[in-house]
């Protein structure tokens, strides 16, 4: 219960689906802070720059030039983390020296020609074409690779070095620790309460109204119970479906006003181009697509270090890196103060 | 085997402390970077600042003074994010919103009573002095606490907000994920193998040379195998020992020795004053005191986030957060690099 006093005290809770705890020190946020302040993000970006390679027209590093087009653009990254055919590495047969084989494909999907626009700026049409991309891209990689990871790093200060608006697709032959870990547990729950794991949770989120930021016909975002960064928050499908692959149009159409609100109500929190990095999970893909992946619920993770105010961040440093997350902040708190925020840019007023 | 040339591609490594895989893409060192360069760290200290509270003199924000203190200071945090006393958080008999309690209780240590100074210009003795407070305080706290987390933010960059020397303890009630999942995967091995798994660990990189960063009569220090941080750094016991408790005094001299000549290398690679988040692991404390954990070996931890300079990191963000822990420089490469730096800080030169 939110209102139990006992929840303004700090308390440790469990994050069920990586099966790991989070201290929450809620009386820690009147902590003063003396330390590093960012940089303000910057707002003047131009509609087009001839020197950023992913406008139109402008020739990118690899010799490359991106064509003149219209709506969403991909292509494979020129500074790829994942190359699709590399030597096996040698083969250990000491458990302390283990290496293995990672094949895959790293791509960038630009969401609009113009540089100056964003998702909470786009037109719903507009961002329903950034979705379509997302599950033509997991049905097309899918195919081959075992997981498709679509993410996006947002902000300079999540390490993004190109302010034209876009995401990047991480695809491996290998299954990766975190939604590794997530489908064991998701199958643990199903095992033992005949129902998927985050639809229960979904479930309940809607009855307790202490954490939802948002919801439409089809889909809730909430601050999760466990979650550790300050705005984190989860979207969650009111449908059950396992992958992008599962989408029909009204969920399309749903996801992109979703975003569109829920990113407006992270930049009007602070008045600034909110920093995070955010992704979607769902069932695996390749050589799992035959079998059963009913525990899984596809959802999305958007993950924002701002602390404070735009120039405040959480460190999640020593403490955190070395034992547990840690967080002041209560989930209720954070969800609270998006959910008063406006559904409309501060721009767009 | 380091000279396999596979091992200069793409592949993932396995961390048999934490069974989870990293993603090594050695091949993307080439990419240019035009993101984010971080603040160069404030270098002109003085050696006593009227308005810094963790000088000898000096007012805290808790109306306290802080003594005139000639060696190391250790007091209780001022803003805790761990109080010994908290009302029970409510039970839930609902397994996705579980609560537990938290108590315990948060420590600074300053290392000396000069602002301008650090471990790699400190004397050996001075360091030896820090040193010894971590076994007093270790002794004293696992009497009652679980877990003793002895750690330091060092830097801006890294969310320390005070330029003195100093280290913070906080100690829980609970067991926090990061050790409770090092000290499982530990006795999994020692009941397969019959040995400490870093005992064998640390024998086998003395064997093999390719990681080691430096090594004195009683310890050693590498970049794991399975490092994520660029630079990221071990320390390995050369006799087993569990924890702090277990030091003798040649132990602590050697160490002594190392820290400084360890920070020495960090500051002199990119000429600036390293930041990083350290700390010392080993078997855990309160209750755990009479049980056995011969599993455990104690070792110490150093995660700096600098990739290419002094101020470009390395971003743990997107993919890392939501994905895999991802590197470019190989830790081979890493060790070297620190191995050829002078044993000397750059300052005393
Ligand atoms: O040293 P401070 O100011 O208490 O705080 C610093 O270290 C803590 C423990 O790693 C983190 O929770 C904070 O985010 C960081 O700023
Ligand atoms: O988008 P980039 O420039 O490839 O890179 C960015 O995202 C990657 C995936 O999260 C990280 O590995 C990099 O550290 C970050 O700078």
């Amino acid at each position: 219960n939110f209102l139990f006093p006992s929840l303004e005290h700090q308390h440790i809770r469990y994050n069920p689906l990586k099966n790991e705890w989070v201290l929450v020190s809620p009386h820690r946020t009147r902590r003063p802070w003396s330390g590093q302040v960012e940089a303000t993000a910057v707002e003047n970006i131009p509609e087009f720059d001839p020197t950023n390679p992913l406008c139109p027209g402008v020739r990118r590093s690899s010799g490359e030039v991106t064509p003149n087009y219209t709506s969403t653009y991909v292509f494979t990254n020129d500074f790829p983390a994942l190359l699709e055919e590399v030597p096996k590495p040698p083969e250990s047969d000491d458990p302390l020296f283990q290496t293995a084989e990672a094949r895959g494909t790293c791509r960038v999907i630009c969401f609009h020609p113009k540089s100056n626009v964003y998702l909470c700026t786009m037109s719903i049409e507009e961002v329903k074409n950034v979705i379509s991309e997302w599950i033509n891209q997991t049905n097309e990689l899918g195919k081959k690779y075992i997981w498709v990871q679509i993410f996006e790093n947002r902000g300079a200060m999540m390490g993004c070095s190109n302010p034209h608006p876009h995401c990047q697709i991480w695809s491996s032959s290998f299954f990766p620790n975190e939604p590794k870990a997530k489908g064991e547990n998701q199958r643990i729950y199903f095992e033992k309460y005949g129902k998927p794991m985050l639809m229960d949770y979904m479930e309940k989120e809607q009855q307790k109204q202490e954490r939802i930021v948002y919801e439409n016909d089809e889909w809730v975002v909430v601050v999760p119970y466990w979650a550790v960064w300050p705005f984190e928050t989860m979207v969650l499908p009111k449908r059950h479906i396992l992958r992008f692959s599962d989408f029909d149009e009204k969920q399309t159409h749903f996801l992109a006003d979703l975003m569109r609100v829920l990113v407006a109500k992270y930049d009007n929190l602070f008045k600034c181009s909110f920093p995070y990095s955010m992704g979607w999970h769902g069932a695996p893909t390749g050589a799992y697509l035959n079998s059963d992946q009913r525990h899984w619920t596809f959802h999305g993770i958007y993950l924002p270090p701002l602390l404070r105010s735009a120039t405040v961040k959480k460190f999640i440093v020593g403490y955190e890196l070395l034992a547990q997350s840690q967080r002041d902040l209560s989930a209720e708190k954070a969800a609270a103060m998006l959910r008063e925020q406006s559904n409309t840019h501060y721009s767009l007023l």
